[in-house]
């Protein structure tokens, strides 16, 4: 019997394209959530997003072929939900709840194709919006990156051959299972896969998705991707993101409003979403002034994602904002998610355990880590830190501040708007790794 | 079109054996070169070649299926040599020599055939002989070898689930490759793969082979294994074995022959062979008592094997030995071979470098070296120190006594009486790990 499948072996010389993004599944939980959100409360909001790679250094437009990238952005845009896909949505519970997505938002998503982008190459940078509705353009956030991300990964390995390539996801694939080894010493960790935005590969994604579920067992709670969820049996995992509060300050008329809507916002989420989905995310204009000026019912709340401030005193403040307003931590959680590693993991797990529940989202130090694992070193290997953010709303800038300065987005003037209402305290610059 | 080759995955599912031993030149090289001599001057002996396990705590009856091994063994006994293999053969120059193997040789090798084997259990091991002329039964060494260590790794990952085996074999090839770039920090380092007997498996040692040829390059000279030099495009290496002073010895009728007889197997090999394939192997009955009693002619040979004494003062005694008989160490070759892993080639090599030329024989710990790879712990898949040495000849006991008295075969009488004649002297117990 032949050992090469000829008709395969053709398929392969001539194929035009491999997909980097194969299903609209392939996202991220929390858009869906919030996306259900949005299209029922702001349907008509007209939003930007944009894509912003942190590292200047790195020549996003010389490192990947910009043709290559417009025919990946055209093949996602062929794309709709599977018969299949919307049946699970459908039909699967969620965080302990059925149905969470109403039948008339499931009717509406059956026929959601992703709305027109806008490519540029300037200055060695891409610039890579999407304009549209809320509703539209918010769906491009992950596919978009994880597109990115993978052409940079091919481009980086391009010249390699295939032993190369064999001794480096042989590396990989030991560094992955190194740091599974070292998380199961801890048998009530929990962690979940948060890594889909800034993957190497999907394939590579899924690697590492099915280490952790043989690796930790019952620690591993879920990915964050939708279609690894469905395909491995995961929880789906994921809340709200920042979008949401960045996007409701932009639709502000004043300084009260702006300094209200961080509160808005999770009064929008309660009215679709109750119990483990009520996760604060308490950064977008600065955790310290969110927490001044939150209303008691804030905590109420299952938990927090303090996403931007060093884990330890993040966490601490947030378990001092529990203590002022009553609440028992250990009846509460925290969620991590920012730039972790099994370092950051290990020790953030030690201080607080037994004092608060925690889970961890994990996400590009799990899915693309490939510091010395090619034969001979790639720099453009190395994951860097580019988001794509809401940055304008009905034509007016739309506003990140963080507790990383470095993270902050926005224009000047905005930004310093934002900052004279929500002032700048506790922020602390960290580097951006990724 | 269809992911999956449905006839060959049918095949996969109903197949009966997947053969260990699939050629005949699935041996190492010198297994052929010893075979025309054998074949020219010694026809008519009749031996026997047993395997012995020298670690008798492991339980090689009862790790292996007898009735598997029955079945390899016997498939070993269904090859001949292929017309492609003759035609390389006659056609490859080897050690720089064209028409190496004589017409006469390559017509009777043509038709050659594995003859029988006896095989038993007795207390959990595995009593394997095999009795025949010299010239048939000799070329059982390696395959046996091969199939016993081949089976032994797979009755170790018999329980393994797919991802587990990623996970081995991935952690396998990092490691090999974290060797690989250790030794390629010494650019004049001469390195050959001698690991074919004790392979964890013929695809593995295959992957090593290239591993080492992409990684050293010109520091690499070749390998052992035949078929994997022919299909590398590799040189075969090697030049002759204990087997040879081992035979000539029992074949001796008094002290006088016995002790002249490792010089004798000198003498028979200069008739068929000349420059670099001019390599001694001075420790069958001790290599103090070899050098001691050393006719002058033997230091003009291009170089020595110390395969059993601790190399560095072994290759020391072997210098001092040229030096005594005026030669110049600089147009020597020293090739150690004898357990060894990148510490004691990088030891050894930064201890003579300048001094002597040298070349290095990797085995077991190249082509099986599995420690620590395993995502749990699996003691079999540690490899074995086991032979298959020549135990009779012509119904007298064959005896080795070697420089590691741990490495000494043969009757308890037939040891004593070598004693006597060769000696003890500088013979040095050396834990035998593999």
């Amino acid at each position: 019997m032949a050992r090469t499948d000829i008709a395969r072996r053709v398929y392969n010389h001539t194929w035009k394209l491999d997909p980097i993004v194969r299903s609209l599944l392939d996202t991220d939980f929390y858009k869906l959530l919030m996306l259900q959100m949005i299209r029922g409360l702001y349907p008509d909001v007209q939003v930007t997003f944009s894509l912003v790679n942190r590292n200047k250094g790195v020549r996003l437009a010389e490192e990947i072929d910009v043709g290559e990238l417009k025919e990946q952005l055209d093949h996602a845009r062929t794309l709709r939900f599977s018969k299949k896909e919307m049946i699970w949505l459908a039909g699967n519970t969620f965080y302990g709840r059925k149905q969470i997505f109403q039948p008339d938002f499931l009717q509406w998503l059956a026929n959601f194709q992703l709305p027109e982008y806008e490519l540029q190459q300037k200055d060695g940078q891409l610039e890579l919006h999407f304009h549209g509705s809320w509703m539209e353009a918010t769906m491009w956030e992950i596919p978009a990156l994880a597109i990115i991300n993978e052409l940079r990964s091919r481009a980086a390995m391009r010249h390699l051959g295939p032993f190369a390539l064999d001794v480096l996801y042989a590396r990989a694939k030991a560094k992955v299972w190194s740091k599974v080894e070292r998380l199961r010493k801890y048998p009530d960790l929990r962690i979940s896969d948060f890594g889909t935005r800034r993957r190497h590969s999907f394939l590579w994604q899924r690697w590492c998705v099915e280490a952790l579920k043989e690796g930790i067992g019952s620690s591993f709670t879920g990915t964050s991707n939708v279609l690894l969820a469905m395909d491995t049996d995961l929880e789906a995992l994921g809340t709200n993101a920042h979008e949401l509060p960045m996007v409701l300050a932009a639709l502000t008329n004043n300084d009260e409003e702006l300094k209200a809507s961080p509160y808005r916002v999770l009064q929008d989420w309660q009215r679709y979403y109750g119990g483990n989905l009520l996760i604060v995310l308490p950064d977008t204009f600065g955790t310290e002034s969110f927490l001044r000026d939150a209303p008691a019912w804030v905590a109420d709340w299952t938990g927090f994602r303090p996403d931007s401030a060093p884990p330890i005193p993040g966490g601490e403040r947030i378990i001092s904002f529990w203590k002022e307003h009553g609440k028992d931590p250990h009846e509460k959680l925290l969620i991590f998610s920012d730039g972790l590693d099994v370092e950051t993991i290990e020790e953030t797990y030690n201080h607080f355990k037994g004092r608060v529940r925690m889970s961890f989202g994990w996400g590009t130090n799990l899915t693309n880590d490939f510091e010395d694992c090619a034969p001979k070193e790639i720099k453009s290997l190395k994951a860097i830190s580019m988001v794509c953010k809401v940055s304008e709303v009905n034509g007016r800038p739309a506003v990140k501040l963080s507790d990383n300065p470095e993270k902050a987005t926005g224009t000047p003037d905005a930004l310093q708007h934002y900052l004279d209402i929500f002032g700048n305290e506790n922020r602390v610059s960290k580097v951006l790794s990724v």
